[in-house]
């Protein structure tokens, strides 16, 4: 792999400070598997009763871990999160089927468990065999130590080319109670299947059934970890699960609806905290400089905004120009052509850094190139694309592409 | 724009000589829209009688001339192409219609013809007015010296950012006759709208009507023109036109399937052409290094099959870890998954350089990657998956992603 990268010049200032949850305690411990010197596993431990929802990737290609999440997902509870960085344990046949069973096995008869209560997650280079005996030498370690203030070790122990950890954490209140979410993330690069699967672990002490949680989950992960990206890959292993503990308030009656007014605070903070993961990903996207929010109006549907979006989003030319700070709008006219959804050529308006650049299909007569370069030359560039179509709208963020992304990803793996 | 670059390393050794063929004379002149010093304006004059086929770029955001030409292909019949270089003409609103209105006026008024029978093309900065006064001050120059012999001079006269000319011919015979057909075409990078549109201007002196020219062009684009990416853009402008001139034997009787075994000889050749032209438009992508051929068997279908060849050569981390020589076959399992085709990961196979590295959905366990490393050091690398699902198949070319393409692509424009 190449050398450390340095720190992101996108980064937060300060790394977000995670309160305890009660019912989650997490512990770490180097397996060795890949890393030295650093923790690489975590175990996420669960107080029973804990509800759980998830989303997972697309690909046709996914893991072994993967694959036994989404199965066990419809039990609904979880007791435990085990996950390691270092090897994806993907593209490894019935052996990588094998290594899932075992470390499961070893977890679950550890905490006393039934087996489908423990979801694992693991990110590094794929097609490289996993042996389990490295993960399960040093579980009763992680089970031992675990603890409810270890947040930022666990943000820590799941990374792999991150350039620095990655956590959010945001207050609301159901029946007037206060619910607490926390939430870690790892990734840079949408995915590097080398070493940048996306993985996000998130938990709330919010006494909420599986199925609501999964329904407020899912909407929100298409607002936010569904809404950025780095390179347009898409890992084998990409894994966002949550868990509500229960032990802030009592059930509500009657709950089955995620637009429940009853929910509306605590939507709104999961919301804002996968927005948070999410855009701290593509903060550290490989060889980023520059932040990119792309907003699409006047689509034929909010489906269709989102496509153009990421049309324009994922365009090397678009993310090119903007790493040399070049407000290049006949590539985002391209984008938006060749994204195959409905836009009027002829009504097509522009507007970079709140400039209008371009309306009714031609160059603004009034654009002044000349006063946009501070905003290009900033480190968070805002495009809004309206197509003049009809009332469609999404909002997708990518990050620019510069030479430390091909540094990053065409240096031989050591 | 960039410095001008240096010639790809993939360009051919010697440019193909193109024959002259009976009804094809061109002229080139120099306009001053944008270049100095150098030839930006071709004109292909076409003896009457000429038919016409075409394919155009899918782009929600085509150009003037692309509406242009699309409109009168149903006409069947052409007397002069107009190409300049250096402003596509694009996202210019209802000036640019009226732009491409002036030359096509101009040039169908110097040569007699009716204006539905002069097809034009643009390629260059997209966004910027064209002025048609430029190019119709130049339009008597190029008629005056039209020649026979002039193809090398066309194949300049429509470069952008290309680092070298590029040129095909090919010969065939139908009903005994021999048959030529010679082609230019301009493109590096698949597009970038800046300055690379992909244009390609095919010539024969074959006695074809319209409508079976126009499906054997469009059979023989799928596998050369819409088979090769290089970095998954498409431009407001590609366009691909084919000029028979009914010169060589007599019209065939009975002629209405492109699959008729009497124009077996006359599809090859064109499919060689049409391939050879396409494979030069890769060999000078921007910042190439190494030419990637990809081919996908066992898919659904060949739709199936050329979507996944297709993922694998858009992605960025399969092009850098090509260009850092790197056989990352993690990276190509990972394209497969995010394609979105059906894949049987279990059965999934992948060579490289004609090598196994996976098989049965895990490393091959013969795979010895010192093996490779002399294949991955060349200038071409050649990629064979095998999906495990049915009998689709499909081979699509691209190239690396190096640093010379953020250079050309992130450099401010000038």
């Amino acid at each position: 792999m190449a050398a450390q990268s340095p720190r992101s010049p996108l980064a937060p200032a300060e790394p977000a400070r995670l309160p305890p949850i009660a019912g989650v305690r997490l512990g770490v411990a180097e397996s060795g598997v890949r890393y030295r010197g650093r923790p690489d596993v975590l175990v996420a431990l669960l107080d029973q009763g804990t509800t759980i929802a998830g989303c997972f990737t697309s690909s046709k290609t996914r893991s072994a871990a993967v694959d036994w999440d989404r199965a066990n997902l419809k039990n609904g509870t979880a007791r435990a999160f085990l996950v390691n960085a270092g090897n994806a344990n993907a593209f490894t046949g019935a052996e990588g089927v094998k290594t899932v069973a075992s470390t499961v096995q070893a977890l679950s008869a550890l905490i006393h468990c039934p087996r489908e209560e423990v979801f694992v997650a693991s990110t590094g280079v794929i097609g490289d065999p996993l042996d389990p005996g490295l993960i399960n030498a040093v579980l009763a370690r992680t089970v031992d130590t675990a603890a409810g203030d270890n947040w930022d070790d666990a943000a820590r122990a799941i990374m792999t080319t991150d350039t620095f950890p990655k956590a959010a954490t945001g207050l609301s209140e159901i029946a007037g109670q206060r619910i607490t979410i926390n939430g870690i993330a790892k990734g840079s690069g949408m995915i590097a299947p080398d070493m940048a699967t996306m993985l996000a672990f998130l938990f709330t002490d919010a006494a909420l059934p599986g199925p609501v949680l999964q329904r407020l989950l899912s909407r929100s992960v298409e607002r936010s970890f569904n809404a950025i990206t780095v390179d347009g890959d898409t890992s084998t292993s990409d894994t966002i699960l949550l868990a509500a503990t229960q032990k802030a308030g009592l059930p509500l009656a009657g709950l089955d609806d995620p637009a429940d007014a009853r929910l509306h605070s605590f939507a709104r903070a999961l919301d804002a905290v996968t927005l948070d993961l999410a855009l701290q990903v593509v903060r550290d996207g490989e060889g980023a400089e520059k932040l990119i929010e792309i907003t699409v109006t006047g689509a034929e549907d909010d489906r269709a905004a989102k496509k153009i979006a990421l049309a324009i989003g994922n365009s090397p030319l678009v993310k090119t120009a903007i790493a040399g700070a070049d407000a290049n709008w006949g590539r985002i006219v391209m984008a938006v052509g060749k994204s195959g959804e409905a836009a009027d050529r002829d009504r097509l308006a522009i507007a970079i850094g709140g400039m209008s650049v371009a309306r009714n299909g031609r160059r603004d007569p009034d654009y002044d190139e000349a006063a946009l370069v501070p905003h290009m030359q900033g480190r968070e560039i805002a495009i809004v694309v309206d197509v003049g179509i009809g009332k469609g709208r999404a909002r997708v963020w990518t990050c620019d592409l510069t030479h430390r992304y091909i540094d990053i990803n065409g240096s031989y793996r050591s």
